[in-house]
């Protein structure tokens, strides 16, 4: 690559290089967790599946979205929980840290309704082996779509936007973080690539309009553009609730190939995951040395106003 | 979407409108040809497959990747013309200035080694109703590949990359080009997208192990991403050259959907195009709008540099 096509300027700042990670293969289990209405039933359910996972070696868990109420802006508020006070505030993320330490696993925990002050999100708490949280994602893309006759759902009724991306290194790599319809937009997934993300996560519920059209196209999309491993997690489909979720968690390898993948049936997956095949795809197929920066430019303006950040 | 989000400077320039174009519903013919080693007949045979096309009602016309010549280093030199001369100089871009101006169509010319100066270029010919050259993109990322025992191809060899990106207005919409592996680039499709592009052009000759793990992926990516439709066109596959392409030339809408593909063989899809497709998807699925331009923005270098370009 000639040196006037800067392509290391076709990411500002410019792309870190890929961490190694602390451990290069281990197992991630999906779990496509079955929702009820009853809050404490979908938390000892999800505890048993995230158990269960555990005991067949998963080191990696990833919870569907909104896996502790029903996906609607009525059930928002009301299954809400108070994440930065803990405790009895939120008793869905003191399982979740319960467990990470009690088994020694990372939990990428999906997404609740977070109540904030007088605000809603849609949050995604990650702890660590040590049941620390070690990161919360905020939804930054909220779903406001409309398909006459299909599918209308405005999340931002209820839920106010997360303020910035989230990545995070944890004891099986450095995950970037998005939430369902935060996998629409490939900057956010550009970026993370650029900040050294070894592994994206989407817990996501897409429905039956978007889900057989893009759930799937989108995964592939991102992994294969940006060379690294994506894993998403769905909650399983209930034909009875006023939102049908597409179901279908997948995880794919960094040629976009999917690696393994459902229907919309409850169900665990569990795969390895072997972080040496990015570097190898990233040999054979070198474009990220090969961006024309004298072209095009992508601004990572979070990083670039953050000190210190990764 | 609240101010503070900024989404107008998620695209710097910030993204313009989709134009009108001239026309709404067209038929778009993609010319999947059978190449030979001798130069003559690959013109005959592309001139009498467009003209079977335009008896079919087609407007536009897109040729393969590489169609006058075989797809190798050693042929590039040996069958490239200097297209600025002309005349006897370039007798593959003759014919298609002349085939567009008698049959009053638009031809997206494939592409054809071209040379200018001591240097080479794999360079596509955009002409329009009156025969007249409206546009000359040279492949701007080139195929520089090593998979070992699979798949190694180094351009760079012989040929030289372009310097710009290529978008032109036609008498069938606002059409933006790329070369093959230029297809690869996310930023290109997206940059294109903001300067208002309706449809893409690719001619590309993926090979039997990049063809089928990504073809038909990276399409669907950059139409369903950038909501715009977009083409391909494969030169048929020959089993007995050097380079075997994948063929499968396609047409997928603003959805990601495929609208008509094709196996190996030569052949020639015609289908329709309707550009109000365009605007309808993009009202459902809203994200043109609901980028964050406080967190991303991706820079068009190249359009901040020209006074007056699109």
């Amino acid at each position: 690559m000639e040196a006037s096509f800067k392509p290391e300027e076709a990411r500002v700042p410019a792309a870190l290089p890929l961490p190694t990670p602390p451990v290069t293969k281990f197992k991630i289990a999906l779990c496509q967790l079955s929702v009820a209405t009853d809050k404490e039933r979908n938390i000892a359910h999800a505890q048993q599946a995230i158990e269960d996972a555990a005991d067949k070696g998963a080191q990696l868990i990833l919870l569907p979205e909104i896996w502790n109420s029903p996906y609607s802006n009525d059930s928002f508020p009301v299954y809400a929980e108070d994440i930065d006070a803990g405790g009895d505030a939120s008793p869905s993320t003191r399982m979740l840290s319960e467990v990470s330490r009690s088994r020694k696993i990372t939990i990428i925990g999906g997404s609740i309704p977070e109540r904030s002050g007088d605000k809603l999100y849609n949050s995604c708490c990650v702890f660590g082996t040590d049941g620390k949280l070690l990161a919360k994602h905020r939804k930054i893309h909220l779903f406001d779509i409309d398909i006459p006759g299909k599918m209308t759902f405005k999340e931002s009724r209820t839920l106010t936007a997360g303020e910035r991306p989230t990545i995070v290194d944890t004891e099986v790599g450095r995950i970037g973080i998005g939430i369902c319809y935060d996998i629409r937009f490939q900057e956010l997934a550009a970026i993370y690539a650029a900040r050294g993300a070894h592994l994206l996560c989407y817990p996501g519920a897409f429905n039956m309009t978007t889900g057989p059209l893009h759930w799937e196209l989108l995964q592939r999309a991102r992994a294969a553009d940006c060379q690294l491993y994506v894993a998403t997690c769905s909650p399983a489909r209930d034909g009875g609730s006023s939102y049908v979720a597409w179901g279908h968690s997948t995880l794919v390898g960094p040629f976009g190939e999917v690696l393994v993948t459902t229907e919309h049936e409850e169900t665990t997956l569990i795969a390895e995951i072997d972080y040496s095949v990015i570097e190898q795809r990233r040999t054979y197929l070198p474009f990220q040395k090969q961006r024309r920066g004298d072209l095009y430019q992508l601004v990572d303006v979070d990083r670039l106003n953050s000190t210190g950040a990764k």
